[in-house]
């Protein structure tokens, strides 16, 4: 292993990033930087670009590294940054996970490989362990992404358990998108002790993973309701922390009545006033504009807003 | 659409060619090489090299292009070869297609962006449409992979017909890994008069899918039985086709016994004596040694051989 130092690891709220696109699918740079800023303004504590959430899997190593390397000199904090790096093919965990790390990303947020499904545990531990032993890194900091609704290959406990085990300081934590509470409290019970950090992978359960030593949240929502996300985690110990979750899952429930993706990008071209951002990249395809009237009416009969995000 | 002529089609028996990896997961071109001038000889009339059985979704872009141009290079002809270019990130679809394109390959099989579940046919259609777009060459002969079990994103007769009706010539078949021959026998009816070749995904539908129109099959065990699979297509209008399908499928019961991909590497490790055939790449393990033992002595006691591949 390279001998480095680790970035500090980033608590609290992270959004997935949802990646803007031009009229010809083209990763729009300046769009994305925009976003990032506005977000770490409004309440983020980090960004998990290049997730579910963000197209990631819909685009290119050479697109994300670029679309990286583009944030960063548009002076978004790599510190601030949990790059998604986890491809099918082993080489592309390799080289993403690579240039995350050597770009001074805080951590990186890795799927399992996911075109196989029912594969072995042995398999995965192999497809994890050669990833890090590649990059040699002592600065890299990995959390494993558990998302078996859409991955179908889970992350299994005993897979944790193993691979923390021989990598200790370097799986740095999970990220659970199972939606199965008691899988989020397997995993804080099991291995918050030893360092492990869990976030949850929604807000739905932000204060329940804060009640249980968990670290915060990596949510999709987060790119819309940044800031009262943040203040259910600022507040997770305080009498009125009930009543702030009951708001944000409120929230939520509104934006997933409709495909979350291209709800979340229509939410920001409508309140950011900023239409190009309804683009998605085939095989998603933006709301329908009755979805669209419904999301919006519905945000707005709520109260939501998006604090400072037109320009 | 840049102006070109077609390739052939390819009709037969074709193998989706297994990927030998070096110890340190590198794949190997010359043993590659090697396996698919076997193949050939043996009686596949092509190679859909980078299917599901080669691990192709556990490589990277990059070296699958390095890979396909070994292969050429190294003898192989361009119009037997259909490799496999569907990904999940839409620039990866068509710098791969456009590359096996500028090969002069007769066809490219591919898959639907597989990371997202449940997306609808106009998201599937965009993918498609706009790769075919993008490589703009009227030499492109593009066949649909459907292969739900593994993919879970299924490519349905909507999608064909709309695919079909737009781009004529260029959408030249489909490979049906379902398994539901109700399926495979829709896409005959519904198709095969306007051209599109539809290959059984195993040759347990050989028969069938010849006696309803279709033009053959790609099948993993075409990596170890290419001669008796390429003798049911040969005869099968024979009298002797139903008894001569029932060998080949006993044949394929035995290797599906095992997890397939390993147990077709572990076969040519065993019968070429080329141990290093065994390893796969993350996440895929090989076989255990009593997996190993089970397949070969009951493909030994069914008589089975894999004539000239010893070297």
């Amino acid at each position: 292993m390279k001998p480095g130092n680790k970035v500090k690891r980033i608590e609290g709220v992270l959004s997935p990033v949802i990646t803007p696109f031009r009229k010809d699918y083209a990763p729009d740079s300046a769009r994305f930087a925009r976003h990032c800023r506005w977000l770490l303004k409004s309440g983020c504590a980090g960004l998990a670009v290049f997730g579910t959430n963000s197209e990631a899997n819909s685009m290119s190593v050479a697109e994300k590294r670029t679309l990286l390397e583009a944030l960063i000199a548009a002076g978004v904090p790599a510190a601030s940054l949990m790059p998604g790096t986890g491809h099918c093919a082993l080489s592309d965990s390799i080289e993403m996970t690579r240039a995350a790390v050597e770009l001074g990303c805080a951590g990186v947020l890795m799927l399992p490989p996911f075109y196989y499904k029912g594969v072995s545990d042995e398999g995965l531990y192999r497809n994890f362990a050669e990833v890090i032993e590649r990059v040699g890194d002592e600065r890299l900091q990995l959390y494993l992404y558990h998302i078996p609704p859409v991955s179908q290959v889970p992350i299994t406990l005993g897979l944790i358990e193993r691979l923390l085990s021989k990598y200790p300081g370097i799986v740095a934590g999970a990220k659970d998108s199972s939606g199965d509470w008691s899988n989020t409290k397997a995993m804080l019970d099991g291995f918050a002790k030893d360092g492990f950090d869990v976030f949850a992978g929604s807000e739905a359960f932000l204060l329940d993973n804060m009640r249980h030593g968990g670290k915060g949240c990596i949510t999709a929502t987060g790119n819309i309701n940044p800031g009262p996300i943040a203040e259910v985690y600022r507040n997770w110990r305080s009498v009125e922390a009930d009543r702030l979750q009951a708001g944000i899952s409120a929230t939520r429930k509104i934006v997933q009545k409709q495909p979350m993706i291209p709800a979340l990008k229509a939410a920001v071209a409508h309140f950011g006033n900023d239409p190009q951002w309804r683009t998605c990249r085939p095989p998603l395809t933006e709301l329908t504009a009755a979805q669209e009237e419904t999301l919006i009416t519905e945000l707005k009969a709520a109260g939501f807003s998006m604090p400072g995000l037109a320009s």
